[in-house]
């Protein structure tokens, strides 16, 4: 099959790759569209290391799960984790953290940038009918911008700046109003604000940003500038949540994390069941966040096109 | 009176400071007994900018209090936040950040090595007949390692490493070790293993360290390789608690943060009256860390005693 393979940060189209035989407790996807990731951009940098298929946002149809036969020709998306259920993490419930765990296009296992792809059932989520393709295939970074309220209590009254209006960015931006709080996010691109807000979504330029305003403070930028001024932007006991998985070490100001007692809470992947409901209810658009797609032949110029600064959703499309 | 003076990071004995003149909603305290904190040693240094009386743990006997007068000859510690009460953190009880706070001996306010000093009578604490001098001077610290325990659930089952051993570390043991947790403690002198072990606390070296291991880890070293020892201690979801302030910026291993969804949490002062009721009931004893006193005049030895590598408590004693 064709699929998008990395190797040392090199990005290749290969023809050659073997189409995967699922194990038994496995489903083969037939895969239908595919987003890219800020984490696929740092993958295809060298950032980290893997070997692979690229890819870990998707939305496919299942060809064949022995384990569970009625899944056969159901659109799904899945959990990118692929864990043992058996360790501390996957018994209290913390599968995300599993020690054997592998990650679909990032961590000893192969991604979605391909015709087909395997997980275990387990993974599988199916899409209801009212939510097309195009919305489906952001079920994987929307959950992750919902791990947020997982991990920290919103209360409506709170202030949430939003550091970074890309791609993740606008996903945290269009959950984080659900919540009925007062939302800034910074923007440098005018396509960035206008999408914002559609939303009601106040952006504001990085100086328009309120010293000491936010109760809580989503850093999705990636940046170490961005952590700067989300420390600026927080308030005394106030939170910081890092979005954005980044493998540099930051130089960060430990005094005022200290002295104003400030949390910084790193956040991951975050639950699809939810995504998937917000969808289905029409309570979160994803689809104008879709600037171009392209077909896996393309892989190289869809991946430069993703690197453009404020560039938004890039998806491969298979059929 | 006397007084150690600090001015541009230098100290020096005066003879010749004022008496303050408490206002009226202030108390005047004879100072009795202060100890030497790490942030008057940063101070010290030049760290912060503080021009006045350093010092800010103490224990004392109100000389005059107009607004209480029945506080008179009592023997008092006292908080060392004085603020507005009216700013939206006095409001919502976080009296800690008050926006106009001054803070005694650390940020435009005279502090406690001197023979008196003046806080609100709101800001203080009586001290119980079967608390003695030696004890009391410890309430701000002990008060310090509890903030933990407002901040942060801890679980009697939690596994918890102390990053450090020294005046801060050894009093965040001590109340620590009283939830019930499984505690252990980074130590690099034989003093502070042992100070350790007598309290149930278990002393392991650097390299002892278990990767993940710890549910909770309190730095308590103030020093960069501390929080890279705890980055590997905590294990994926754990918290790392800072409770050292530290002027300077840090090199952060930021994707651990991330991709490990640990909870950096930022640490300051604590609340007296549980600190107190420790004391009275015996539940924690830290004069074994006193290492010794000195008087007044004796300021610039007893800092230069404080600075040396494992160094423990040391106080000044005015009468």
């Amino acid at each position: 099959m064709k699929a998008l393979w990395l190797q040392e940060g090199e990005l290749t189209l290969r023809k050659d790759v073997r189409t995967p035989v699922p194990a038994e407790d496995e489903a083969l996807i037939r895969i239908r569209l595919a987003g890219i990731c800020g984490t696929d951009l740092m993958l295809a940098r060298g950032y980290y290391s893997f070997m692979g298929v690229a890819g870990h946002e998707f939305v496919g149809e299942v060809v064949e799960a022995s384990a569970r036969p009625e899944l056969a020709g159901r659109r799904v998306v899945g959990e990118i984790n692929c864990v043992c259920g058996s360790c501390i993490y996957c018994r209290e419930g913390s599968v995300s953290h599993c020690r054997e765990r592998t990650v679909a296009g990032v961590k000893s296992r192969q991604g979605c940038f391909a015709e087909y792809m395997t997980l275990p059932v387990a993974n599988l989520h199916q899409v209801p009918d009212g939510v097309s393709d195009e919305e489906a295939v952001f079920v994987e970074p929307l959950a992750a911008a919902l791990r947020i309220q997982e991990q920290l209590r919103i209360r409506p009254s709170n202030r949430i700046l939003i550091v970074g209006s890309g791609r993740l960015g606008q996903l945290v931006a269009r959950t984080l109003t659900l919540t009925g709080c007062e939302v800034e996010a910074v923007s440098r691109y005018p396509q960035q604000a206008e999408l914002l807000s559609a939303v009601g979504v106040h952006p504001v330029s990085q100086s328009e940003v309120k010293t000491g305003w936010a109760d809580v403070v989503v850093e999705a930028s990636g940046t170490p500038s961005g952590l700067t001024l989300a420390q600026s932007a927080v308030r005394p006991g106030g939170s910081i949540v890092l979005k954005s998985t980044c493998p540099d070490e930051w130089r960060v100001n430990m005094s005022s994390l200290v002295v104003d007692e400030v949390r910084l809470i790193g956040s991951r992947c975050g639950p699809f069941p939810p995504a998937l409901r917000l969808l289905a209810a029409k309570r979160v658009d994803p689809r104008p966040l879709i600037q171009e797609r392209h077909s896996l032949e393309a892989g190289k110029k869809a991946f430069s096109r993703a690197l453009r600064p404020g560039a938004l959703k890039v998806l491969f499309e298979m059929a």
